[in-house]
């Protein structure tokens, strides 16, 4: 996991010659220490972006089984754009992804944002179901990313 | 998964550096949009290089339950050879393979496919039992593999 | 997996340019080849360090519960630093982790037995609990490290 | 039940003053004896509607986990249609309707269909998840309609 | 629930306007305060009818594994047509069913024994498997009508 | 579900001639957006009928059992009055529920309740316990109302 | 357990000086060696009391779910009082229970009738959720006693 | 269960010659009428000791899997220490200790506060772990005490 | 549990008055650390005992399935008989049992057993089957005793 | 099982003396490599003599749930006929059967057509319900025949 | 199964030859059309001989968990030695057993009874623990005899 | 079960007239009272066969998935044609067999050694999957044989 509060004793990326290996992360806010669980804990930017491509509708029934998962794919996905950013990497440059789901049904909401970070060339992508994350069994998605600085 | 058909929005593999990530392969056949699942479902040398490791016997019980993991096994390997070579490269160079299982009861049938594709020096390999992977549960196998560019 | 003995057809480490890609370890001893599970199955220099951090308690019924995930841990972790010396390299050289749980639960223990081996700077580290390993029920806890050769 | 092929001996709707009562409907193809699973079961304009909205989307992956529930959801409520027209009435006359799930993370993807056949006001709407519908377990959405001859 | 005896507080059925509307029947007998589970709980004149289907064998294994299903399905709809009957209407009045089973494979049983109430036009008909029912797990069939008054 | 606030693209009622067909009722609070719980989020005047039948009791473990299951049932009713009223009709008309639980346990409390609203002539009922209700699983209670303008 | 009739081979109670030790409770009718299961299990004067905390309501379908949680609390609860009675004290000298419940959920019951038995100064108490009791699963409820002697 | 305000109709502890019965202690905050779940709901000097044997280490994801356990065996015993003082005894008057868990995994933990508590002569003790406690399945632990007042 | 090598942080059992607690007793060879499970962990006498009741057959299918909870039985009663002694009283004087059992089948081989110990007054008794004992699976029965010092 | 073309390396029936001992019988269709599951899967008389015990309705959810079973018992029977006619008996030789379910609710279909095959003189019978059968879990039952050449 | 009163269709025994086939028994009293539960389901002299090995003890819950697999075991095997008289041969002639459980910890049982009916040579046995039997779950022990005759 | 040393009171084998009918055998040595669970637990020349058809690998984790079930099948099968011997007959005159297994995914394994017991003409064979076998969990395979007398 990768935030910006420690959650453990371990680095959040490690550079290793042209590569940044980013630890797996997950959708843990670090300020309220709290899982996303809805498009309420996305800033405006974000929202208007998942908007785009049908999600946030504003209807709860829906908004209530779609949020979880599409706001944890944002929000796990900015996060290794940003280590991206802070290693003068773009997110292009993530050509490696493990993305890990509790629930393989998330896929295609996963799939949807994903493509917003990736509008060109995407990444290569491992894609598994696998049983929980830490610290919590509402993270339905982990994403682990190498990144190469060319 | 890395099929030539795309299944969705990622690369089959990326290179970076001397190195050629590949996206984890599962075993469906990109013609027939259909997940490996018996012997009839491979090429005839397949077949053969299998008998001679003593699988696809012809006797319909056996088969039936060998033939799953043991096709899948040939097919995902064959898939990751196929991309070595298209970035000139051999299977050995393949030299780190992560190894996700839906059940590692298949494992024997697994290891003795990919004593065919490494008949010299083995890679390193890591082995673990998940929970499900794309496109469907008759997906037994996936393997993602990182190529060394010599 | 990744033990002195084979325990089937692969490396237990490979080099790769500046990078040693480790299999994944699991807590077999070679020598018994049995599953790691009590305090008694470590060298002693181990269990003074665990006592150092509160566990090897001498307590029957303590011990029972805590033994074989903290022994697991470390007998992994030592065998990840030992593949590192081979190559020359320090366990601060191995910079990224992927560990892998039957049971989450058992990360504290885990993460207070990794502190021994990382006094220093972190890895980058991915923790997903999966279903099971090989080669047994009783395997609770298989790492893949990356090593870079600086 | 309710499809142009008798399934069993009931009526496909029984009408009663200014009323007809619509018999549950699932998503079976009469002249296939199948049950839709598939973007491929529908006709061509059907396809296009679902595009409008996100769905059939061309990519292996994001349309199996979502054709199944997307294209029930437009056969079964397209079926209550051709009741309604058989009955001189518009689908806006379906005034109520029973909707019957296996699973209610299904819900979000039958809401944007209904809105396709909905564009004015909205029927009265029940939504349960039950255990099963005939005459299989493909079988994800049951409607009952009652339709108002004004 | 609709029975002679009250079981709780509510109508066996409220008429509305050319309506009548019936609780959901259940084959409890009021007599003995028990749910029907054989054929010796019904009159000779329904064993007859039974029996001119294929039912009512006279073999205790047979009979074992098909009564409850069969016998509550006539005890069920038998309870339908009196109060059809105390409205002055008759079962093809019955003009809607909603049939709640506990296991759908009793359906085949159930439809057989409709056929004997149902001999010409069929009621529209909604059918789902549903968790259980009052006032115990031996209950298999719910039926809810409709009435029409011609 | 039938709220003040629409939480999906529905009719909270449609009126048809003599008839008006409410839709699915669940207990969602629509200022909180919250499931009823506790008997804190009903009005004090519902609290006090609840007592008057010894539920309400202001002993913890006591309440916090039979809470939920009791609360909503006040609510879900409650709501089904107020759409009445706003057809100018009263409970009474309200001629016939079918009422889904998602366990049958709640009944006895539901029924109690119940009796609070229809002090004179029951309407018909059905009772069936199903999966589940959205918009969770905290919802134990749904009521569909038919309700007959005299 | 503790009953007039030996279910085996220990004491119904033991007096160790000011204190008798109550073997646990159970509702067994040792004249029908049957486990209590309904108000008709009761003498009359127990209904009655019953009936004035709101339970033995008459309706079947709510005493079928209440009836026996409700009788064995009065029925173990009973017997200890005469066991107390035995030893020439008071139900109020049963100073300290320990009651184990199959269900937590019949708590609410068994509090109410507890109330009975404990109108001023009530007992020091456990509460505990357990598997299963003697002699068989209908048992919910078990009750052990210690009475002091004044 | 023993709080400061009643859960229900029962004492906290009962005197009877030179004993004081305490019923189970649950870790139940009278004022938040909230089971303890993290080292936050405890006082700084509860931390403080806690930290002395290696608990509330400030690593999120380590306090989270450990807290509950650790801190509801704190509060427990802490309220049974009360209790005794209640009664001019010290914690070491608790002569015999009944120790439920719904884990016993978390006996280790238990173990070590219950250390604080007894630092010189133990209790007699019995540990089972059994289905869970009121008031709700977040209770880990109930403890019951006999105080001996010599 | 108590043993003579101390297995946690308690006593064995505690004096308080004429009363002895003793802790829990699981069926733990101190010598062996190990649960005791077949009629070859036990004293030459107390096989011969067996023998007398029936058990200890020689036949090994027979053994296997009887010999836990038989052998069990003996060592746990045995232990508590010991100390009674060591407190200068006898069998007779545990006037109180508390009869954890993982499995109430199990009560019939402990009930013969016990009537080894207590040929003529039997103590006042509870049983309960619940989830498990320390320190493993193995353990079947655990039994806490209160001795009376006359 | 016993098919024309050889499943496995076994005899369909081996002659001793005067008896034929006939292997486990499962439903598999030779010529297709597929198990029975449809009337569509049998000989024209065959279902024509189903249809004279009110099977193969032609009534597509009534036919579903009933024709594996009902096919599977005379594809079954009959081909245990052939063998008895290959060895010059008939099938009131095969003086005793073997009857393995994999859910014994089949068994009233079972039996009647069992009746078609035994007109006169039934044949021992043995009926167990086990696991399931190779090649697959669609196999719903397997006969074992012992025929006597008299 | 085989009793005097016909459950299906089938025959008790059939001769071949020196063979006796005895089809598979199940302990069903074919006077009661009930499944044999106690000792009280047994002759007189039945219950002595079970009384002579240890059974039918009379301490109710003693008796509660032996009996329905004690008198079965007694109840099968002596209907298989009246079968055998039927054919003129004795039990001894019984020389095949195929014996099944529902749950193998009752051979114990079974085994000690059919000590009674083989004092002499015992026969050839086979035992497996498989689903179910017909007529129901209460069967526990289904076995079928080769009786020959010499 | 069949065995060397007697594990019941039953034989291991009955010859009636010229069939010998052998009691079910399972994989247990009878001198270490154990389980076959490895090739260590097999005679030298018994591994030399199972390697010439492949296993035996000395490849530790391939080996531990596949040495219970092939070891046990040539335990079991080497038993029953010692038997066969001590009757004067050979393997090829076991000329029926009833194989019950644990789990038929064993089957290729079994059906590959039976191969090397029956290299000309193969036995009648009955295959089934049970729920288990005598005398414990880890036995997987259970074969009953009749052998005829030429």
């Amino acid at each position: 996991m990768s935030m910006g509060t420690p959650m453990a004793n371990y680095a959040s990326a490690r550079r290793a010659g042209d590569f940044v290996f980013v630890s797996g992360v997950v959708a843990v806010d670090p300020a309220r220490k709290a899982i996303v669980a809805s498009y309420e804990d996305l800033p405006a930017q974000a929202r208007e972006q998942l908007r785009s491509i049908g999600y946030d509708t504003g209807q709860m029934t829906v908004d209530l089984y779609e949020a979880p998962a599409v706001a944890q794919s944002w929000f796990v996905l900015e996060r290794i754009r940003q280590i991206a950013a802070e290693h003068g990497a773009r997110m292009e440059d993530a050509i490696k992804l493990v993305q890990y789901f509790r629930d393989l049904r998330h896929y295609p909401f996963y799939n949807r944002v994903r493509g917003l970070f990736y509008p060109a060339q995407p990444p290569a992508s491992t894609v598994v179901e696998v049983a929980r994350f830490m610290p919590g069994d509402a993270c339905l998605i982990e994403v682990e990313a190498t990144i190469h600085l060319k």
